[in-house]
């Protein structure tokens, strides 16, 4: 799949800053809005601006051109990969270099704009996917002997969670409240969540409904995955643990979950295709692929309180993951469950092998156990209010160099 | 909340006959479609007839009379509950004997008709609120000493699930497929659920929504519930029993879940307003109601194998519930989860205090020991392929009955 939309020499007229995560080998999706056009509109990123696509739309060969001012992707992503494939080339040759079909005139800003959430979200599903991150949890919980379920290497352990909380990166969330256990306790207390943490996940879209009944081949299974997203899964710890047993996690998740504002497709990402980790046990055969179905893309958080420039608290690797998206997709639908165009499915907690690649607070702090110092001295366990969370994620390789945007949430108060 | 259109002698010009679900003091909503026209819309439930209410619009003072022209109840759901009960007052004047505003030819005979799912579903809960269920549950798997969850009595347990899958009474589905581990096996195995299992259940459908952040209390919680359904949360124990450690149920459920196509409004519910279990010890004052919040609603399971008559295997009452829908309500957003207007919430399996009120075979069958004898002799710990399973549910008292319809649902053999 690398054609010409991946040569890394290639440039747009739209001036793209070294280091951009929106070359012209990007082209990632959005919907945004500007003050003096405010109805929501589809728009793709190139270095700091947005081509509005509406406006763009009598330029493609695309049928219905009316999926561009539709007030998400769904419409767009339901028209299939060939589809996709020919809006790709088509918006590469009219952003490339030398191409004078459209002009600044058709350019935003990403300054100027307002970004939504992209996706009208049916289901949402959030896989375990980290053995290093189900690893430390179990440790922390189990001890070092049950750390690992006897399911997880035979599963791509997942639950479903809420899709209605799911917000666009720079929505501020107040720190939920709720029941939870105090150490050695004898009755539950209610009150605001003490154990604020993140979880430094990603997400896919799906880009290809199935009906109820029928089952998504692993091998197929990209077919079926319009593009990726960052996503931070909030999870308050204190509610999460006295809830949680035996149906799982509610309450200490569904408050909020932070997502990037920008779909990066899978056919952007096919230069940056991996191995993923050697799988032992070899999983059923309903469960196998063959190639690399992994993405080497590097991801980074930054914590930043109030007051105080961010700083870098975790850097990972979605390629660390052991189970890949196409198991995901494959095991999700293995019972005949159906798909809408607009599920979403995140992976669980992306923690790498070594200390700073852990993807949660409650692994970098060892369960508060060994703080994080601040640049100002102070230390962190959990999150305290106003602080800011930032995800980074992008792919670099042989001079090409494609980013995610960020996923960005401040923990305001709790509400009175 | 007693009103004319509660009277037990009230009548309708309409023939409604003897022990019909649908009297004129029901009027529960659904979507309809007939082959004369077959736009879904809205309709109404009256003896074995649907008014269509697209047809009698003009006779109603709603001022958005397009809702009814909708292929989903939402946008009616949405316009709340003093809008629900001026049209619930004119719809039972309209139909009231005696009155001639409509005629016969406003009508459409049930059987002539398609019923649809009748709500867009945004987020999907399972709750887990019948003490006696999760005490059987609990006993089975963990021994009569650790029954309940140290955490079951103070928190509404629940979880989300899946919305995609929730289909209308009537529509087959196929046994599921999945991962599951045999008895002192080594290793997991892949092929059909042999442990397929229902779990009675009802659900109540959102008609209000909530901004991210807000929280609904307890009291106040019913003002947004718009109805009630049955639901049949299909259930595979093996898939079920072998993935849900530790993140809850996934695939075990939802391969599929029925619910009844008419919605019946808290409004005709009023009547039969009863107190719930006592709760001790003391819920939190975020879970603490005053007043009556449970129903009683008689509620009935047939199994019916291919070729034989339905055989009733349970009797059960919504009223044994430990937790209130109330309660439900305020727990599931007193973390600021927003609600959306279509959002289900489902009660977990109801079970009664004996053997012939459990909700769930796994209960009735005790874990498969104590197979269920059908009239031709033969025996049921689970289903098999072609069994149809058949859930009513009616409320009555003072002459006065009003009833849900059926959650029906066969499962046939898995698909190759």
């Amino acid at each position: 799949m690398i054609n010409k939309t991946h040569q890394p020499d290639a440039k747009s007229w739209v001036d793209v800053p070294e280091g951009s995560d929106f070359p012209i080998q990007n082209l990632p999706y959005g919907i945004f809005s500007t003050n003096d056009h405010p109805q929501k509109r589809v728009g793709v990123a190139i270095g700091h601006q947005i081509l509005d696509l509406e406006k763009a739309a009598k330029h493609l060969s695309i049928a219905d051109k009316s999926v561009f001012s539709s007030e998400v992707l769904n419409d767009f992503m339901a028209l299939g990969k060939e589809v996709h494939q020919s809006v790709r080339t088509e918006l590469f040759d009219l952003l490339s270099e030398g191409n004078t079909t459209i002009d600044a005139s058709y350019l935003v800003n990403q300054s100027d704009a307002t970004l939504y959430i992209p996706i009208q979200i049916g289901d949402y599903t959030d896989f375990y996917s980290s053995e290093e991150h189900a690893t430390n949890v179990g440790i922390m919980f189990r001890g070092k002997d049950n750390a690992l379920m006897p399911n997880w290497k035979h599963i791509p352990v997942g639950y479903h969670g809420r899709a209605s909380s799911i917000v666009v990166s720079g929505t501020d969330l107040h720190r939920p409240k709720g029941q939870k256990m105090p150490p050695n306790a004898d009755a539950p207390v209610y009150g605001p969540s003490s154990r604020m943490d993140i979880e430094l996940e990603m997400a896919f879209v799906v880009g290809k409904s199935t009906a109820l009944g029928d089952t998504v081949e692993a091998e197929e299974a990209e077919d079926y995955i319009f593009g990726m997203m960052l996503f931070n899964d909030w999870s308050a710890r204190d509610i999460q643990k006295w809830e949680y047993v035996p149906l799982g996690p509610f309450l200490g998740k569904n408050f909020g979950s932070t997502v990037s504002p920008w779909v990066v497709t899978m056919e952007a990402l096919a230069p940056f295709r991996v191995a993923g980790p050697e799988q032992s046990p070899t999983p059923l055969p309903y469960l196998q692929t063959t190639g690399p179905r992994a993405f080497d893309i590097q991801l980074e958080v930054s914590l930043q309180p109030e007051g105080l420039a961010p700083q870098v608290i975790c850097n990972s690797n979605f390629k660390y993951l052991y189970w890949s998206m196409s198991q995901q997709l494959a095991h999700q639908t293995v019972n005949g469950c159906n798909l809408n165009v607009g599920d979403m499915c995140a992976s669980g907690t992306i923690s790498g092998p070594t200390k700073d690649s852990f993807g949660s607070l409650l692994e970098l702090t060892w369960n508060g156990t060994e703080p994080i110092t601040l640049s100002d001295g102070s230390q962190r366990t959990f999150l305290e209010d106003n602080d800011t969370i930032i995800m980074k994620g992008w792919c670099e390789k042989d001079g090409l160099r494609i980013g995610f945007g960020e996923a960005t949430g401040k923990i305001l108060p709790s509400k009175k």
